[in-house]
C-alpha cells in the first residue's frame, strides 16, 4: 500500500507534439494510422493536430485532412491545439472534440516568441476564446500555465509568478462561470527537477487545497520520470505524455528538443507501482514501435525497446 | 531545504559497461582518451575494463593494454571488474586500483548464466577472492548484490532473498575482519520501480539502520532517474552511473539492453536540487559528446543533447 493515486489519467500528446517537430513529414494516412492505433490502447484523449501557421510548422498544413480522416472510436476524444481564434474557428468546423481551455504562459518573453502576444494580450485573446466557447456551449476544462518551471529566455520561473498566473486563470474561468477541472502546469523546456516539483505543487496545494493539478512535462534533461514520481507522491493523477517519447528529435536542427515523458514508460511505471491507467501497455508499446517505423528513426522510449516485464514474468 | 543528502558519490561505469556491449570496438587509444577525459571531470572512481572471456566479450580482449596506457590522474581511482580469480590475478599485475569487493547474485539462475556458478559456488569463489585480498593487503569496500530487484529468469526478487544475501555478504566480510563501507544493490536488468525501491531500502534500513547503501541501476525501462530520486529521498548517496548512458545500444543484437542511469543526467538532477557531486557538469557533458563521437551513434543521455541550464540562466 502507498499514498500514491490509485488511478492516473493520461492525455496522449504524441501525434501532435511528435508530428509537428519531426523533420520528415508523414502522409495523412500514416498520421491517421498512428492516431487510430493509439485510440485502441485505452487512452481516452488524443491530441491529434495543431492549427498553426504552416510556414512555421509545415507538418501541420494537413491538419484538417487528418482530422477528417480519423475513424473515430466511441469513448475516445480527439483533440487539437490552437494558438489563436482563427485556429479555434478552424477546429470548430472539423470532426474534432473541441475541448475548452485557458492557455497562458508564465514567461512574458516566451509568450511573445511563441504566440506573438505578451501576457496581457494573451489574457485578452483568452477572453475571445471564452466568448466563442460560450457561444458554442463548450465547457472549459483545464487552465494551462506554460513555462511554469522556467524558460530559456527568463530562466527559473518565480513561484509567485506561477501562483499569480493560476489566480488569473481561475478568475477568468469564474467570470465566465466555467468551473475548471483544474490547472495544468507545463514544463515546456525542461527546467523542472523533483525537489522543485514538490515545492511548486506544495505552493499550489497550500493556496488551493482541493484544486486538481495536471502536468505536461517535457523530458528535456532526463528528469521527466523523476518529476512524475515526485508529483505522484503528492497525489497528482493527470499527465500529458507522448507515445515513444515523440517530440524529441535526433536531428541537428532540433538537437535540444525533447518530447513529453514517454507514454508507455509512464504507463509501465504506474502499473508496476499498482496504479491503474486503463491503458493496455502491450498495445501502447506496439504503437511506439509503429511510430518508430513510420518516422524511420529510433525513438527515445525505453520500454518499447526492452519490452515490458509481462513476458519475463510469464516465463519464470 | 530538504532531507536529501548534501553530497552524492558517483562511480563512473561507462567505459567498462559501455565498451563491453558496443557492437563497434574502439582502438586502445580512444578507450584511454575517454577514460582520461572522464578523469578530468572530478569523478573519483572510474571502472575502466573487465577481465572476462574475450570469446564472450571481444571488446575487452585489450583490457591489459588499456589499463597500462592510462595516464593516471592523482586522486582518481581506475578500477576493473573480474568475475573469477584468474581475472583478479590479472588485475593485480596491472597499474589499476584493485578495490576489494564481495559480489553475489540474488538470482540463482542469473548467477549460473552470467558466471557459470550457482549461489553456493559463488560464495566459495568469494572466499578465494577474500584470501587473495588478504594476501595482498587489499581492503574490501563494498558488497554487491546483483539482480536485487528481479531478473529475467526468476522474475521479481523476494525481499527476503535480498536480505538473506546481504546478511551472508556481511557475515563473510566479518569472518575476514573486513569492515565494509556498505552494500550495493544492483538492478541488473531493469526491474526496479520507485515504490519497490522504497520498500527494499526500507527493509534494509529496518534491519541495518546504519548501513550505507549504494545503487547500480540500469535504466532499462525508463524508471532509472525516478528510482534514483526515490533512493535520494531515503538518504542514499552512492550511485554507479554511466557517461552518456553508455551501455545501451541501438542495434538489434542488443536491442533491449540499456546502460546505467546516465552520469551527466544524474549530476544535473543532483545539482539542480542543491546536492553536490564534485563533478563538473559541463566537462561531463563534453565527455558524453566525445563518447558519441567515438562510437559513432546517438547516445541515450538527455542533458548532453539539450545542454545544461547554466548557459540558459546566464543569458537571462
Amino acid at each position: 500500500m502507498s499514498d500514491l493515486p490509485k488511478f492516473v489519467h493520461i492525455h496522449e500528446e504524441g501525434p501532435r507534439e511528435g508530428i509537428q517537430i519531426e523533420p520528415r513529414n508523414l502522409p495523412v494516412s500514416d498520421k491517421v494510422r498512428l492516431i487510430e492505433a493509439v485510440a485502441e490502447t485505452g487512452v481516452k484523449q488524443i491530441d491529434c493536430v495543431s492549427f498553426v501557421n504552416p510556414k512555421r510548422v509545415p507538418n501541420m498544413a494537413d491538419a484538417d485532412a487528418v482530422a477528417r480522416a480519423i475513424n473515430r472510436k466511441p469513448g475516445v476524444r480527439y483533440t487539437g491545439l490552437w494558438l489563436n481564434t482563427q485556429g479555434l474557428e478552424r477546429a470548430l468546423q472539423l470532426p474534432l472534440d473541441v475541448v475548452g481551455s485557458i492557455r497562458v504562459t508564465a514567461s512574458e518573453t516566451f509568450s511573445i516568441k511563441n504566440t506573438s502576444r505578451n501576457i496581457e494580450e494573451t489574457f485578452a485573446e483568452q477572453r475571445k476564446w471564452m466568448d466563442i466557447y460560450r457561444a458554442n456551449r463548450i465547457a472549459v476544462e483545464w487552465g494551462y500555465v506554460m513555462t511554469a518551471f522556467g524558460c530559456n529566455y527568463e530562466g527559473d520561473m518565480p513561484v509567485s509568478r506561477v501562483l499569480d498566473m493560476v489566480q488569473r486563470v481561475l478568475d477568468l474561468a469564474a467570470e465566465y462561470d466555467q468551473p475548471l477541472k483544474g490547472i495544468y502546469l507545463a514544463d515546456t523546456v525542461g527546467y523542472a527537477n523533483p525537489l522543485d516539483m514538490e515545492r511548486r505543487l506544495g505552493a499550489l496545494r497550500s493556496r488551493w487545497p482541493d484544486m486538481k493539478i495536471g502536468l505536461h512535462l517535457h523530458d528535456t534533461r532526463g528528469t521527466g520520470m523523476a518529476n512524475v514520481y515526485a508529483a505522484l507522491r503528492m497525489g497528482v493523477d493527470q499527465f500529458d505524455s507522448s507515445v515513444a517519447g515523440l517530440g524529441g528529435c535526433p536531428f541537428a536542427e532540433h538537437k535540444g528538443a525533447a518530447g513529453n515523458v514517454c507514454t508507455e514508460d509512464l504507463v509501465f511505471m504506474c502499473h508496476e507501482m499498482g496504479i491503474e491507467t486503463d491503458v493496455d501497455l502491450e498495445k501502447m508499446i506496439a504503437c511506439a514501435r509503429l511510430a518508430e517505423d513510420l518516422f524511420g528513426h529510433r525513438m527515445p522510449g525505453k520500454v518499447m525497446h526492452a519490452g515490458s516485464l509481462k513476458n519475463m514474468r510469464r516465463a519464470t
